[in-house]
This record gives C-alpha cells, sequence and structure tokens, in this order.
C-alpha cells in the first residue's frame, strides 16, 4: 500500500473546527487506499503564547536553548493529541507520535537541529497495524534523549524528511494557497499557479522570499528525490509539484515565474584600495559576526580602486554597518553607503541555463518602466535585480507581462514562482 | 550531600511571578548545602483548558485514554521548561527532565498508571554535575515508550516515589495551608496546627476528604519511610511532618483531629431475605458498575430479615441507586432508600487502639447537641458517623471541643487533621 505523508501547519489546526476538517481530509487519503503519515505544527498562534511566557520569565538574559525546546515542544504535542482524538471520532484508528517517539533522531544542538537519522522501526509497526500515524513536527530527539527542535521550517523538513525514511510516495505540504504562482497573485493579478516545478526553481524561489516551503526541506527532497505536492488545505485541487526535472521539461522551461523580496539592505564601501585579501577581510569580518550576506558585487577597477556592495536582510542591518565601518579604517576604504528602501526582484527559470538573452529582456523590462537597476546579481537559473523599493510592484508587473507568464505560450513555459 | 525532593502545586506556578517565586525558594535550600529535585505540576489551569480543548474534539465519545494522557502531559511539560529558566536567572544551573526522562517507569494503561520503578541514573548523574532537577510530576512512559500520566494524586506521588528512589532525606510537598490541622480552620477556629503526624493517620484523614495530601503519596511514603513534610509555599515555618510513629509517640495520641466529608449519599435496602450470598450479590454488581463504596453496614436481623445500608460518593449516586433497585427485585427485598443530604464526620487518631471509650466520647459530644446518628463505621485508628449534613458544623466543633484538641492537652495530644 503507498504510504503518503501529509503536512498541515498551525493555521490548518487553529482550532477545533480545523482540527475536524484536517481530520476528514486525512481520512479521506487513508480511505482512498494510503498508508497516511501526518505532520503537525502548533496550533495557531500557541507557540507565540509560549515565547510570551518564556519572556515573562527571562527577564535578564535568553533562555537556555534546551529549556526553550522542552517548552516549545509542548506546541505540536497539544495538536498531534487532539488530531488523532479527531481522526478517532471519524472511526478510524489513529495514534500520535511525539518526535522522539516517532524515531526523530537530531544532532545535540538546540532550536535548529538537524535531522541525523529517522529509526522508522516503531512508525512501520504502528502502519502495519492499519492506523494513520500522527507525527508532531519541528522536533526530534538527541542521542542523550533530549527534546531538540530544529528551528525554522521545521515541520516542512519533518514531513520531508519522515517521507524520505519511509519511501513514501509523495509527500502533500497543506497550505492556505493554491500552490506556487508565476508571480505573488496580490502583485500581479494575471499571475498563474505553475502545475510543477523542479527543486532546483523552488530552492531559488523559497530563498528569494517565498512563504509556501521552506528551502531546508526542498533541499532534502531533491537530496532523496522525494515528490513535494503543495496544494490547498481548502479544496481538492492539483496544487503544485516539486519534482525532479522530468525529460525535456528543462529544457523547455525558461522563466517559470517572477518574485521580490523587501527585507533587502544594501551596503557599500567605495574607493576600496585594490589589492589582494580585501574581500576576504570584510566579508570574514562580517561572517564572526553572523552576519547572513546574500548578493555581493565588486564592480570593475577604476583608479586601481574597487567598489564592493553587498546586501543583507534588515535584521543585520546594523551588525554590518558598524562591522563596514571598522573594516573601512583598516584598509583605507573612501567611505561606505547604505540604503535600506531597497527591493530585491528575480526571475527564476531551470531554462535560462540555455537560452541566452534572458536577463537582457529582464532589464529592457525594467528599463521600459524607467526604473533603475543598481545591482545586478546572476546564477544559473535566476537573475536578481536590486531597485528602488518603491518600484518593486511596477517591476514585477512588468517582467510577468515580458515573460508572458500569464499564459505560459513563451517556450512552453511550465515553471513557476510565487513571493 | 542530603537530596531534597520539593513539590509544587499549579497553583504555586500559575503564573511568571509565582514560577520565579518557587525558584527563589528552590535555590535557598540548595544554597542550605542540598542537592534538589523539584517536581511540579501543570500551570493553574492549564490542565482544565487542555480538557476543554479535548471535550470540543470528542462531541461523540470519549477520547482514548493514551491521547488524554500525550495531551494532559504538555501542562508539566511547560512549568518544568519555565521553572528551569526561573531558576537559571538566579544564576544557578538548572535542568529539566520530563516523567519519561526521569526514567519513572509505568504500568501500560493510561490516565491512572502506577509507577513500577524509577530509572534514577540520569537523575542521578545531573545532581553529581551540580544541577537543580526539576521534574514533570504526573507522568511517566510505559515499556512501550508511552507516556502514561499518574491520574489523581500524580504529582504528589511523583514526588514520593522520586524521594524513595532518590533516598531523599524528605519529601516536602508545598501547599497553600501551614499543614495539617486539628479539624478545618473555617470550621472549628480553635483547631490548632500538627508538628508531626503518622502515615497512617494521615492515610485516614487524607480518606476522609483532606486535601492537603494525596493518599496514594502516603501509601508510598509509608511503604518506604520517606518523611513528607507538608508546608506553605506563602511561609518559611514548619509545617507537619507525616512519619513512623517514634518511639512512645503512639501511645500517647488518642485523637488527632476530626475532619468531616460533604461528598457522600446513604443507601440502603431494608428488609433483606436472611440468606448466604445476599452481601455477595449486592456488591459485585455495585463493583461491576464501578461504584466506589465507601461504609457498609449490616443491621442485626431481625424476623430474619435484614437491612444493609452502605455509602457512595455524590458521583456514583444514580448509578448505585439503579443498582440497588435491581438487586432489590432480584433478591425481593422490601425496599431502598437513599438520602443524599448527608455528612461524614470522623475522628483519627493512631492512640485510639490501646484507650477504650473514644468512640463513645465521640457519640456523647455528638448527643449532647440532640443530633442524630444515622450510621456508624469503626476501624483501628478512625470512627466515623453519617449524620445529617446540616448539623455538621456544630458536630465537629463539639467533638473537637470534647476532646480539647485545641490545646493538645489530652494525653499529649500531638496527632492532626483537617478537612
Amino acid at each position: 500500500m503507498p504510504i503518503v505523508v501529509q503536512k498541515f501547519g498551525g493555521s490548518s489546526v487553529a482550532n477545533a473546527e480545523r482540527i475536524k476538517r484536517v481530520a476528514r481530509r486525512v481520512v479521506e487519503t487513508k480511505k482512498a487506499g494510503n498508508q497516511v503519515v501526518v505532520v503537525v505544527s502548533a496550533m495557531g498562534d500557541s507557540t507565540d503564547d509560549l515565547i510570551d511566557l518564556a519572556n515573562q520569565i527571562n527577564s535578564n538574559s535568553k533562555p537556555k536553548a534546551r529549556e526553550m525546546d522542552m517548552l516549545l515542544a509542548t506546541g505540536e504535542q497539544v495538536s498531534i493529541a487532539l488530531l488523532a482524538m479527531a481522526i478517532a471520532q471519524l472511526g478510524h484508528e489513529a495514534i500520535s507520535l511525539t518526535g522522539p517517539q516517532a524515531g526523530v533522531k537530531t544532532e545535540s544542538v538546540h532550536c535548529k537541529a538537524r535531522i541525523v537519522e529517522i529509526n522508522t522501526e516503531r512508525l512501520e509497526a504502528e502502519l502495519e497495524a492499519g492506523k494513520i500515524v500522527i507525527v508532531a513536527g519541528f522536533q526530534g530527539a538527541t542521542a542523550y534523549g533530549d527534546i531538540a527542535t530544529l528551528g525554522r521550517g521545521g515541520s516542512d523538513t519533518s514531513a520531508v524528511a519522515l517521507a524520505t525514511a519511509l519511501k513514501a510516495e509523495v509527500c502533500e505540504i497543506f497550505t492556505d494557497v493554491d500552490g506556487v504562482y508565476t508571480a505573488d497573485p496580490r502583485v500581479v493579478p494575471t499571475a498563474r499557479k505553475l502545475s510543477r516545478i523542479t527543486y532546483d526553481e523552488m530552492l531559488e524561489l523559497a530563498s528569494l522570499g517565498a512563504q509556501v516551503l521552506h528551502p531546508r526541506s526542498v533541499e532534502l527532497g531533491k537530496a532523496y528525490k522525494v515528490p513535494i505536492h503543495v496544494r490547498s488545505s481548502f479544496n481538492h485541487n492539483d496544487g503544485t509539484m516539486v519534482q525532479e526535472a522530468e525529460g525535456d521539461m528543462e529544457k523547455e522551461l525558461m522563466v517559470s515565474g517572477v518574485t521580490y523580496d523587501l527585507n533587502v539592505v544594501k551596503v557599500g564601501l567605495f574607493d576600496v584600495p585594490d589589492r589582494p585579501g580585501i574581500a576576504r577581510t570584510l566579508f570574514s569580518a562580517l561572517a564572526k559576526a553572523h552576519v547572513n550576506v546574500d548578493m555581493i558585487i565588486q564592480s570593475a577597477m577604476h583608479n586601481e580602486r574597487n567598489d564592493i556592495s553587498f546586501t543583507v536582510g534588515q535584521n543585520d542591518q546594523e551588525v554590518a554597518v558598524a562591522v563596514v565601518q571598522q573594516v573601512k579604517e583598516e584598509i583605507g576604504a573612501g567611505g561606505i553607503i547604505y540604503d535600506d528602501k531597497v527591493a530585491k526582484v528575480s526571475i527564476v527559470g531551470a531554462g535560462m541555463i540555455s537560452r541566452p538573452g534572458v536577463a537582457a529582456m529582464m532589464f529592457e523590462a525594467i528599463s521600459d518602466e524607467n526604473i533603475n537597476i543598481e545591482m545586478i546579481a546572476t546564477s544559473e537559473i535566476k537573475v536578481s535585480c536590486v531597485i528602488s523599493a518603491e518600484d518593486t510592484k511596477r517591476a514585477v508587473r512588468a517582467i510577468h507581462n515580458k515573460f508572458q507568464l500569464e499564459d505560459g505560450t513563451i517556450a512552453n513555459n511550465e515553471g513557476f514562482a510565487t513571493a
């Protein structure tokens, strides 16, 4: 019997009524002839409530990560028990398992542990016994038996990891949107839902600000070739299948979607002396300060002096500027600039590898709108431009239009994107 | 270094401020030169909130006990994490452990599991490392690794069981009263706090309606001779020490206290034919219906027909009456009576074994008030009378006065009682 792993997020289990709805959906899947493993997150805002409690206690300092995990893991434990009860009410056998009970083994790190392995013995025994198995997402046990949570994107990662370990046919990620779109439908009304997308494209999109699926889970799906079906918990429509490129699919694709990210700060050093090791000095200092650097641009030299600029997320802005200020003195740069009124607009598509001129088309779309491009970075399947934040929506619409993403006619476009 | 186990109930950890207060108390005990293990219950009404959630899901039928345990165990898990954080804030090392992590092994029964054993390996390692160990009360793990809760009185039982397993010097049970009293101070203003009391006396008191300490924990304390100190979480006064009788103590005692219970229903069958097996038929039927029978009185026969009466708690009233009605037809009894406007008033004292006339003194006290005694039951260290509920307070005061419990002069009275 095929195994299906289904993941429901916090908003899908926010109250008793919604939990009952999830139960009906799970039972349908079981009745369709599948063995079902369900991964759930904590109910609605319950994790925030627990964090509030911790903050009331920890007025002087940060709580120990181990105790934070002990606290937060209760949120998912409540959800799994209630969902198991709701399924039993429908006359089906269900059993809830915490992450540790489900055999999810993690590194000995707290609040952001990675899964090391999953011992599927108990999971398989319960499935064999005909039960629907409900697993607490976001958590596992260290080798020492302590509870460790997986950090951001944890429940998606739990689901894909379980699907991998159980050789599931598919991992279904239920969400409040219908799937992955060629652009944010709130910005581009003509945006189209993509029926499929490759792991690499999804990874670029996820990193670029799409909220649907956490990059960690996509990486895991890619590594073990687990098909991930992103679909709506509100209807039975097919969503978007994230999977390996099939046959000629990759070649047919050009641009799958356009996305944007407003959580961007541009920081730059200008008049940097042109001698070896400068970039290393700067980026080592930033790494030491735990600043997560995204785009890096070093411009062509003139007068034997360079400009170096990079982008970071807004939460890193303060630290990044302080580090750059210090490095500026050290290396004798001319000055620094920074700008937090910027956005990053990107196109993603596996097909652009084999098609020259895709980047140029994007630049045309932007310049036709009289929008200035401040930075450009490219990868094999992505082109990103930093522009003024206030021009974001106009740029996204223009690009979406340029590549005719609304009707998928350009090069049989069958890719994806969202924001 | 001596080990002290301290137990704090739900009201002691109902919010962040109270958790901080408990943390200070725990740290004081540690600083006084003890290794400290703390057992806590779920915060305030959080268990009720979880039960409400479960009721919203389980509209058709009762939830599975296993899933109820999965749900309810989160309450204590939240408390232990927060208390560990609060102790860390005071600069002391603390670690929280769930029941399963603390090595508490239970029967494979849910919602009312008994503790089978405690594997103290991890507990001892953490204590050796100088840490204050916070353990979730009320829970353990079955042999299969499932979470099982201990049912009513579970946290008290966890605390005494841990004290036993760790050979602790004392198990301190913190509560919102100063200790065990000769009577309920709200009824008898002259009631006196007892400095010590035997396990057996405490058992009788606990069963008779005293709320301070659950009988299960007292039984366990008695079996393993763990001194239990019932004391206030609001002050540093000595409370009441529950322990083995020391030397002549038992002989000196006569009546330790007087207690009452309003949760009593009297049910009776009259004109029961006098032939063997009648009592068995009646009480087997009640047992099969899960009715918990307290006092049983079979009166002397007259005309070869007996009266049988017994008491049950009010929650069993309906089922008990239905069972008795059926048995009445079967055995051809004359009729049934029941009365829920009754109360049970009791005196408890290890000293009454060796002193004739104690029961008579109690009956005198009651009849001097013109109160009618409807049923009487005695054990070696207890006399209980069922009277009209409206006379309860008057009877308790009269008995307390008769035995001069307010000044402890009768027979160096050093016993106890409460309600």
